[in-house]
């Protein structure tokens, strides 16, 4: 299964009148590891892996997080992504995000392959993961 | 227990390439749900609540959250909040999303009522939420 | 010319560790509202207009604003939003942003309207606006 | 005068139905290049020198933004900032938003140094900037 590190830093405006990160922005945060998570798997940056494997995207269909301890402004933070399991059409992933060594959140969500729906363009639907993609991400690639 | 019903709309900048709402915006809109919630159940603004009973905050300590149906800009959308538990410092509120009368979204956050740390006021602590606000929680108000 | 008022809630999230509103934020409510005024103007949602008049969308090319006062989270504030130019492919509009009376924010901006571009539909380009739309922004409408 | 170049990521999470960046999205990336700029001017974290100069930070009175090229999810783009005029309880800065060596975007921003209002702490008033910091602004530091 593949995984993926990186840091970033929380910023002013991530943070609430309680001086804290808002809790929202760390699915900001988790998105962008998914991106890059699967962006190093298949070789290719997200805009042209859309069009490569011609789908919609991967929305999500679940997450969870815990929230262990807060994070201010300014705060460098890593964040672990690992993909933990890889279905027809879903997959699921596991952010650990930590700050100055301690776990501050863990998260974890489920993704769906999705292209745009024939029968009503307005709509989409899951798909099957193409075969190449799933071996990319269960044993790393591109 | 207290409950509360709101609509909104999803907007053009609340949405991805894909058309659809991006995740995160949805922890935006149960956040201002639960605000609502609690603002009506003490019959004050959270700018007066947080000075009225001298505390920091309600930061999450857990959420989670179901996709089921996505939605698009223009979407009017309702939100149904319920508080389902209300413990010594913490409660759990559970958010349901719906457009057009089907469920898209279910969401369940558990958060924690925090003190500024009075031994190092760079940090947090939990407390006890104050009897008078268990009781208004849980039995409605003001 | 045609007008538009409407009221919204600075929400918590909305602000940051200053207690007050992060001012991007300020964008977000006026894309907000340039979209209700010409959806009123068009008497269709965005998502059926940019259907209608088969184009891409009105991206901004330049903005301004003046914050005079700050905004808190609570504050019910009110914007009116007037265009006051509208030319060949792009038009004006102002945004007055007031809080309990008081003019807190002015901004103004200057949209284009886009099509995708037919020889390289990754790019965009600028498109006369059509008659009737021009018609209807200029003298309300639908 | 001081300056100041990063370059970030245009996200997934930051682009609208159009596929290009949400223009609120600008202003987030200027304010942390701001941040940026001001600490290395006076070699501290933003937490740090709101506490060293007692301050509540350096909201916006005026912006401005010129939107030349749109970007897209996965564009590297470079932000380069510079002081540009330093008053006495003021300061100006302009950022240059640049995608593959093109000026994409072109920004101007006016700041105030504000301290909480000893009268009505509830409000913030101006303050002159503390004459270190000025020379450090202006002259380079720290």
């Amino acid at each position: 299964m593949i995984a993926n590190s990186r840091t970033t830093r929380i910023e002013w405006g991530d943070c609430d009148p309680a001086g804290i990160i808002f809790y929202a922005r760390y699915f900001e945060i988790f998105d962008i590891s998914t991106t890059i998570l699967i962006e190093r798997a298949l070789g290719m940056k997200k805009i042209e892996y859309l069009k490569a494997y011609d789908f919609l995207g991967h929305p999500l269909v679940e997450t969870r997080a815990r929230f262990r301890l807060p994070t201010r402004f300014g705060d460098e933070v890593a964040i672990e992504s690992t993909l933990v399991a890889c279905g027809r059409s879903s997959f699921t992933i596991e952010h650990r995000l930590s700050n100055a060594g301690a776990l501050a959140v863990e998260g974890s969500e489920t993704r769906v392959w999705v292209v745009r729906d024939p029968v009503d363009p307005k709509r989409m639907k899951s798909q099957p993961i193409p075969a190449e993609v799933v071996a990319r991400l269960t044993h790393g690639g591109p």
